[in-house]
């Protein structure tokens, strides 16, 4: 994969500087880089000034704006409006993408109902069940398992071990890493009598005799939807709909190790980092931004645009466009007030005992 | 799969209301369902009256006892006493279950000396060791892994990609979610002479002279005990213990991404919630629940009955029957007067502030 | 597998007494042990006196130094001089390892350019790349896939179900426990105009008008480079760098449920304890300890020798060699005052009404 910097800047939207013909193999660092002959090479991302030191004379870079590109001795630039934006463009032209060859590898099992689109890539062990449909140009790794009836649209990317259970609907676009699973049972559980979570819900913590009772399960009949452009990231696990499906919004991201338990529903546009959990049947709006770690409980709403910065614990309803942060999660601003507070409260401890001191002399003295 | 009210009613333990001899093939929100011929369809769940205003003239419902069927306009309907419990039944009832078919799939690869039950069904690219034991009726997805000499009961269910290692034990009715790992080796290792951890849980967080040291393996010997009725959770995992066996006692249910580690006994009837994390040689009792993102330290006790609230991070031992909360974790009703207080902390501080001035004031003047 | 007392002794570096010729089969805790004939049979571990009670006349026992062999009636003792050391070695010599068969089994696809070293023992139905080499020795569980160009070095261990992308390479000795990911595309969009993440970056939490936009993709072209004597837990995720790799250093340990995000840097031993997160582009030095549930924020500096305590959140940068513990963490004595204060907090709150009472009544009466 080489183009030159000409077609580069051209894919990038940006400005090309230099030898617009030279002819470029990959992205690196400034320090992973250095001159390049007539034949090109790798290219330096230098886009500020604190990088640009690493960069040698003879060399190509990507540069911010401004930078001057003969200052740093460069055969060729490109020139980026938009550094953290141009990456995308970039990455994207010299990504080769995972291990999957075309063509269907002989060794998958795939049930003579299932329908693939044109153009599929299916690696070695692949399990398709009964009646699945999947669009076209397919790329799905090996050992991964679809389930019965599952529909997925066009251009779908399921790497190495990706679970999809029976029922579940995908749009186009999906890129799911390996080893997550899309589909397993709810965690729904019933005792015959009150439980005692349910209890302390009605009592807000005390507890009468507590009571031997065994779980019964509540079955998923529901299935999982997932819109168009979304991501869910390694070892994700989202879960089947009781009785409707759990949702997942168009353009909505998740990062590895994310848990969205049954029934849950998330808007478009959303980013869930690692390590976030949803209870069951809470409800996400668009755009909402939850950082790594972030906890949702159960059955409540968090409302579009919401931001939940690292480790939030979400226990009750957030309002739109809120930014929140904490355990239990409030408002940014009185968390910090919060934080400030409590650093200073061994301090607020001793002012409060030598005033109590004085306050008791003066009343001696009165 | 379609049943009449009537049978319904009856497999519910239910009361049944109107045309009893209505076929009944699924269950969904009202607004999912509608007027039903007589040929029966789709029963809508309309357990409290605030869902009950989507019921449409003509349709099947299950209502809560005291709603009136006529009044919506319904054709026949169901009275659940308790409608959450209904659910167990009236889901199971529907459920088509995964989507693994009869007999052994030919690509399985099985030891000569592995015993299965009768009425198996195992999925493509199944491999289970020498000397594994199953009991009747296991139904094992694709792509599982059961290692030497395993044992375990009647009618497990191992969804795709679950791995068993090598001597697991557990009883019957297990059901496993995808990629789910039993049997892992823990996470145990000692350096040559005290190390940094070791020395400030003695020192309680004070540190000599920083030693460079690398990390020693100590092997898991021990397996995992599982009893009956256990559930398992997507891409949980539940490591092996170090000279005796991890253990999970009866009727207890796991949920997904959650970490049991090495040593570790969880007891009967048990809920844990997804992203709980439990580490090595920590005592869990019986009718515990551990809400969504739970931490329990190493080598603690947490007592029958206890009920940790989301997120709660369980440093010390926990007595029985208690509810908890916090990070620290502590009784829940000192966690909220705790968080009442921290909330006022910014007008205490102002209080204390103008507390001061005045107390000075009268100083000065006295 | 059984040696005698004087082997076991050897191989532990430590002292033997009584019968030296009994053969030792395996090892369990006292209570799982009993009396041995002269075939000898499972040694007790009782290397407390509060273990040693439950040991038996006529059994064998590793004990204690300055324990008595003879008042419990033992007929061989081994002595250890450091416990939790001499563990390390003795589960060592009486692991029997997963259940991998030796030689290469039919059902692999292996790429015809990858290079396996000699000794390698493959599991059923393992998928290797294109120009992969590893080194000799290797063991590789079942449904393990490893993709293209990945390059690992001598006496690797992969259980069932691991996944290693293309572009990986890590030195020897690495152990990998079961559905564990490496080399998963890094979590990193971007939106074509500045996002509300960014917003509130730069104004520290306030945010103008809200816009609607898409996250776009930057692809991760960086790989995922390991040192030597590396272990990784079940179901953990490491993604690959976006221009230049995430890092693992030599000697570091990572049990289950970790993720590390996209560029991230881990020192040399360093033990990174159950559901730890790392979020992109931090820096963890070396020797650091973080406990379980420890998250790290993106882009920050964690300094060598830093021991985290559970559940710590760590948002800024730590310097090296220090104890730290909470949400946010903080130095752990300071939590540990922060966390008396706020237990007493409440008591506070009392104190200051009842001091505020008695100084506006001294201000009445003055």
């Amino acid at each position: 994969m080489a183009i030159t910097i000409r077609e580069l800047a051209q894919a990038l939207d940006a400005q090309g500087w230099g030898d617009l013909d030279l002819k470029v193999t990959g992205a690196a660092e400034p320090q992973a880089t250095g001159p390049v002959g007539p034949e090109g090479g790798v290219i330096a991302l230098a886009m500020s000034p604190k990088y640009a030191t690493a960069l040698q004379p003879g060399s190509m870079a990507i540069l911010a704006e401004g930078m001057d590109p003969q200052a740093y001795g460069l055969k060729a630039a490109i020139f980026a409006p938009r550094p953290r934006l141009l990456m995308a463009g970039l990455t994207r032209a010299f990504d080769p993408g995972p291990d999957i060859a075309p063509g269907i590898h002989p060794t998958a099992v795939i049930d003579p109902s299932a329908r693939l689109g044109e153009g599929a890539a299916v690696g070695p062990f692949v399990v398709i069940g009964a009646d699945v449909t999947i669009g076209r140009g397919a790329r799905i790794g090996p050992h991964v398992s679809i389930g019965r009836g599952s529909r997925l649209g066009d251009d779908v990317l399921l790497n190495a071990g990706v679970r999809i259970a029976h029922g579940v609907t995908a749009g186009h676009r999906l890129i799911v890493q390996s080893n997550a699973v899309i589909g397993g049972d709810g965690f729904s559980f019933v005792t015959p009598e009150e439980s005692g979570i349910e209890e302390i819900r009605r009592t807000l913590g005390s507890r009468d005799a507590i009571k031997q009772q065994h779980w019964t399960r509540i079955h998923s009949l529901g299935g999982v939807e997932i819109g168009d452009d979304v991501e869910i990231g390694a070892n994700s696990t989202i879960d089947r709909g009781t009785i409707r499906a759990t949702r997942v919004g168009n353009g909505t991201k998740i990062d590895n190790l994310v848990m969205l338990g049954h029934n849950v529903t998330v808007g478009d546009d959303c980013l869930l980092c690692s390590q976030v959990g949803v209870a069951g049947s809470a409800r996400i709006g668009n755009r909402v931004v939850l950082a790594g770690k972030v906890g949702v409980n159960d059955n409540i709403d968090v409302g579009d645009d919401v931001i939940a910065g690292g480790a939030s614990k979400i226990f009750t309803r957030v309002p739109a466009g809120r930014v929140i942060l904490g355990n239990p999660a409030v408002k940014m601003e009185t968390q910090m007030e919060i934080q400030k507070a409590i650093r200073r409260l061994p301090r607020f401890a001793e002012q409060l005992a030598r005033l109590q001191e004085t306050v008791t002399r003066l009343l001696e003295k009165g």
